[in-house]
């Protein structure tokens, strides 16, 4: 399905007012974007205070139902939390949180995935920027109550931290291990993402002041995350795997060449 | 004041309860934690709508009556963004977000800002973790409207992001430039942060596992941000100025210690 470019389609929800040229629907994008962030932003609302919640958690995006699908394919966002906590709860208390009820559509909520890709330094502080790939979906969240769904979300999880690393660990998860990890899917309504890539740019007033021009520096500092080199526990017993030390060669090589493919102005969306 | 170790007071929006050990509620470590995060996810309620907004943005800590506070100090928060945003005229069309007001107290919004400092790797999936700062505020936001106000923030904000770069840029901003840039000024009723740090740690039973203690990698990968070599635009005439490389400098050799500090369990809140 992915070839057919799918897009979530545009309301007054997710629709980019500002620099709407930057604005991406494309469900391809949007998805590699919230599944290369290694912490969502989730917020959601209760009924105790006027203040929305927003909670860093881990997730990824998936199909149960299709587990082949491909990214750019519809999918479902599944967030991992404990199930006592404030958001796990107040999804259950609000009475809609439950997958079972069928008609009950679920707790609203909001998610961000931002990166940074590099810092814009311009001659006038107004036209500093960020060079950044941002995404924000809507969606109703629900608690995954059926064990083989959250087997198949646990995994998901774990191997989007270290790709491969859900084989390798101790299989499979204990009962209470399973019952106490919290899994909520989000069934997304709408999503957009902003992708902002380029060099230095100032405006004709600015780039005529010669004195500035002859004293200021202008340019990119491109930035990204990098993993250091793997620190061993005091229990471990063997060697770096291959699966381990190629992702951590991948991660760095990608974000970087990211970091500057941005600053040289390519809309890259991985 | 940043002697006296002020705490944000616990109520129930800001009371960590899972994994509470880790709960800081020190004004000098949560405010550390937002003024270094390069991009603050900013939440908010629209009318129209059952979602609540995330939006990333740049932020920093600040007083504008007392601008030689401490980072310890109570503070306020100032974000930035486009005037005609849909935060911004979220703030104004609720009719409370007038600074000029006096009685209205303002939107409420709840900011998160989140640092990774290291991927836990364990024998069981289960007791997988990320070492990470992470801290959550509630207040209330109003537009800033008094221009000079509004410069010290934009001032504020700019050095955020490369420190003493503001005087380094072209003087003064016209008054366009101060029209068209949206400041809002959260005042903060509440907060705490959370901070994980430490290496890999299996329970007893997993630990008794021979098998899985002979094939299984069990460690930190630590994850710290980079800056990249700086790329000057098409337009720079200058070298990169002292102020650049240092920043450069210390913010990498700074990150790349937190991450290891993180991984020896160290909890530093820088």
């Amino acid at each position: 399905m992915g070839t057919y470019n799918l897009e979530y389609p545009k309301d007054a929800t997710n629709t980019v007012k500002r620099y709407n040229a930057h604005a991406v629907y494309a469900l391809e994008t949007i998805h590699q974007i919230v599944n290369t962030c290694q912490i969502l932003h989730v917020s959601f609302n209760t009924s105790s205070q006027p203040f929305p919640v927003v909670l860093p958690m881990i997730g990824q995006m998936g199909s149960f139902d299709r587990p082949s699908a491909d990214v750019g394919d519809p999918l479902e966002l599944y967030l991992h939390g404990y199930v006592s906590s404030r958001m796990m709860n107040t999804c259950k208390n609000s009475g809609n949180g439950d997958v079972d009820g069928g008609e009950q559509e679920g707790m609203p909520v909001c998610v961000s995935a931002s990166h940074i890709d590099g810092l814009v330094l311009t001659l006038a502080s107004y036209s500093h920027n960020y060079n950044y790939r941002s995404t924000v979906l809507f969606g109703y969240a629900t608690h995954v109550k059926d064990d083989a769904e959250k087997l198949y979300a646990m995994e998901l999880i774990t191997n989007s931290v270290v790709p491969d690393r859900w084989r390798h660990t101790r299989l499979p998860p204990t009962k209470a291990e399973i019952q106490s990890t919290g899994i909520l899917k989000v069934r997304i309504t709408s999503g957009s993402a902003k992708i902002s890539a380029g060099q230095a740019h100032d405006d004709k007033t600015d780039m005529g002041n010669e004195a500035m021009l002859d004293s200021t520096w202008t340019g990119v500092l491109p930035i990204h995350q990098t993993m250091g080199e793997p620190m061993p526990s005091s229990y471990n017993r063997v060697d770096v795997p291959s699966y381990v030390s190629e992702f951590v060669g991948d991660f760095n090589r990608d974000n970087t060449q990211l970091s500057l493919d941005a600053a040289e102005g390519a809309r890259r969306a991985l």
